[in-house]
């Protein structure tokens, strides 16, 4: 059993600690907002009082927090997780950030003598419980494969992609599919609906044929009712699709669904839906119909 | 058992007459070429010398071709289906046609006495042999009702969906995310390539992440090696993406993804590939951004 | 001066008869309802009671009508111009109607031993009362320099462009810019307003810089008030777009632009504002960023 | 008479210090590379030999350089402009830079007790040849009233248009038009000439009807040959989309053709025409649709 280090203790996070846990791990945690925690520590995890402390006491320190921004935050100054890490330690970051923060991070941590890889999943909260959950990794050979026992005790399949930020690349190359997904399958049906089909027909249907993507069939449904809470906002959403299209010009790849897919994220915004799940492209797609959807709560 | 009749024996055609037989149907065909039709005459098929013949020693005749004008020459004219039918009989058409022209034969199928469904199926010819076909139904419900064993011999997925051209709507309405769905895909994997990830790894990834519908797992490996020989091709795909965006104009539902992806099926075309499976949308994706893909032969 | 025949007598068509006639020519007009011919009546010109009669009375008939099925309408049938042609005669369509059609007309008109051109204008009823319209021909170089006086009384600009259909095509493909160079024209609009610019003030600025076509110069103000009575409506604009999107799958040429535009004119109509001019594709947008405008009467 | 100084000789640099000069001010120049310097100085500019130097000898500095980042190199650093300002002097940024580090060092200027403007132009080194360009200008409206006789020396049409950052933004909700208008215009060029319509005819039409903007009526004629030296080069042109995109969602615009335009932009770098003046969209997509373009020399 290892010592383990855990920030970031959203929905996502905090399934994950508890996967560690179940595995029989020593997990010590750290959350902006402390009382998330409380679930866990009730299960046994241990409370520290900064990133820094987390990586103090951890052979292993996990994140896995909203954007590059909040990386940053948890990583760099003095209390940050940078701070706590020294030679024999491995920091492995479960975020979707930016790719060139990640290779930035990954020189920084290497200078104090430990080493990172780059962990993004694929997958939801509900892919977690049911054990299907994909981890994408970037980084050394050598430090993938001592971390990666550990690894499989949260998702079953474990890939290690190539070198330092080649995971968070890939989870942007597939995420980009995730909105344009759902609004080619919003399109289709609008589609259904408008010509008479019940909504609930349509999606039926849909989710028995060959487009149902494992995202198709938990996501679809939302457009009979929109979750009160999203699990993945417009916000989020379009913040992935930005990283991909940035990475298209550097790379000079051209991505045309995900362009106009993003500028759907922007209505869903600029009409006032940009904290709701992405599946409400549905409702930004309907409203330009002139079809009325139930009004969101 | 039903004496049952089928025109047109493409592969997915030849497919279906093979598990009617298997069922213990008795199956007479007629194909345009016939020596398509040899295969199944030795599995036990009976010969018909022309559509009118077919319809006249069946109580159910299906047809499933290219296209609304392949319906047309099969079901018009003194050789064609609806010269051969006559009250109690049931004519039905598993092709993906216009919904207007569906309605339209539906009535003069009507006027003869007999009645029509339009049944068209979600899958590939994979999908059937794995007995795992949806079919849709549009029509009358009683003569759905008696249509439906022979259809669960097809596909166990059977979907009742309303009246005439209710599930020719439903499939243009599914169609339109196959092709989306492979150009969101293509951006993917051309990302991931460019930042230097092997196209087989990210090809891997990406069918073991929540993106990967059954379309996507077995069309996917396509951009690793493009079929010879198309499952469905360029053509194809665009004659069901233009059926879905005049609906979408007839129906006021704006269409952004399908409308995109319509555009580079064009340039499939333009480039002298619409005759390929139309993963070559990602060979089109590949040459805008430099990249080298194998001669297609 | 020659016997001239005009069916169609909307706002566009009523102004080129206007011409006509101040160039002291003899005019017979027909059109659907007879009191939009009244003004013309009083200005000299003389009424027929069907297209036929107009022809039969004319050396050249003209027709400028809404779309395909309206030309063939006029056309077509025992009182339609076509069984008013005969040798030496020649029949002008300046309708934006599709150019198969068009050639399919020409060449029934060539049976009959007469000739037909296609000559669609370039410009707005603006643009002929400042005569400065452009009239693109298609059809027989003979033929064309026959009726090229009567031509120039309506626009100055008057080119040949080829065989059939040659004009109508090269009308199709400048119409697309109308609605993209619209709908982008809009897209700035909002930015600087949304960044703190009074709307006037961007269109002011946006009048004065390189991108303000003549298009845009007349039809960019009505951002800040929209017409009550269209110029040109959105379901017009689509036809346009539709006759482009056809070609270019025909001709194999990708049209990324037009088929963005067309699917925000999708989304005009489907929002209820399909009968306004397409300058409302602002309002769509603005719809789209939770911008208020003006509610349309 | 006033000391004016300007920092960024490029081609459309050079001629604004030209039209200075013809007006009798005084003025100091300096440039990345000396040579560009060379045939003003022959005109009477005097040399400076560093950004500084050049704001220390003048009333009012004006720089017009490629992008934010070279902005931020002439101004910033113990070489840089801020470092020989003045109260009383003005700083004036004529570049098409971001709108957030315009304000940013705008704000810097003030605390060196000296003013900034932001006053990109509209229109390229011919519509300045012309006396025809339009100079739209952002920041305090006493300040602007100082500067205004110099700017009208440069281009007869000034707008203010609102404080620090109103003009660059301004500037690029028109610029994104620039691209747009270039797109469409080329697939109504391909659709005529694959019509079997002279592309030079087609051209020549084009230029002649409603949609020629000023843009369109220079800049076309490139799809006949395209240009040996690009007078704006597609990355030039993707940096202003770039920054238009971001507004977009900081604001939430949706921005639908500048969206897909920009991916053709992508296209033009990936296909290896970066460096070709943006005209060459018309290449991407005439390769597109297998039309063969005279080789890019």
């Amino acid at each position: 059993m290892t010592d383990l280090g855990y920030v970031g203790l959203g929905v996502m996070g905090g399934g994950v600690v508890r996967r560690l846990l179940d595995a029989g791990h020593m997990v010590t945690v750290w959350n902006r907002t402390r009382e998330k925690a409380d679930p866990l520590l009730a299960a046994g995890a241990r409370w520290a009082d900064s990133p820094r402390e987390v990586a103090e006491r951890s052979e292993i320190t996990f994140t896995m927090v909203t954007n590059t921004a909040a990386v940053k935050a948890v990583v760099e100054g003095p209390e940050g997780i940078l701070a706590g890490l020294e030679p024999g330690k491995v920091y492995v970051d479960m975020s979707t950030a930016s790719p060139a923060n990640t290779r930035e991070l990954a020189e920084r941590v290497a200078e104090a003598g430990a080493d990172m890889l780059d962990a993004p999943v694929s997958g939801s909260v509900i892919t977690l419980e049911q054990g299907k959950l994909t981890i994408m990794v970037g980084g050394d050979a050598g430090v993938f494969e001592r971390v990666k026992p550990v690894l499989e005790a949260i998702g079953p399949r474990v890939f290690h992609l190539g070198p330092s930020s080649a995971a968070v690349t890939m989870k942007i190359a597939i995420n980009l599919s995730l909105a344009v997904q759902m609004l080619a399958f919003s399109e289709g049906v609008l589609l259904a609906e408008k010509s008479g089909i019940p909504r609930e027909k349509a999606v039926e249907v849909m989710l028995a044929s060959v487009i149902a993507s494992p995202m198709v069939a938990y996501r679809g449904p939302f457009v009979l009712e929109q979750p009160e809470e999203a699990w993945f906002d417009c916000h989020m959403m379009q913040k992935d699709l930005n990283l991909a299209l940035e990475l298209g010009r550097e790379l000079e790849v051209p991505l045309p669904t995900t362009a106009v897919t993003n500028e759907l994220l922007t209505a869903a915004n600029g009409m006032g839906m940009g904290g709701r799940d992405f599946a409400v492209l549905f409702d930004v797609l309907a409203a330009m119909s002139g079809v009325n959807t139930e009004p969101l709560t």
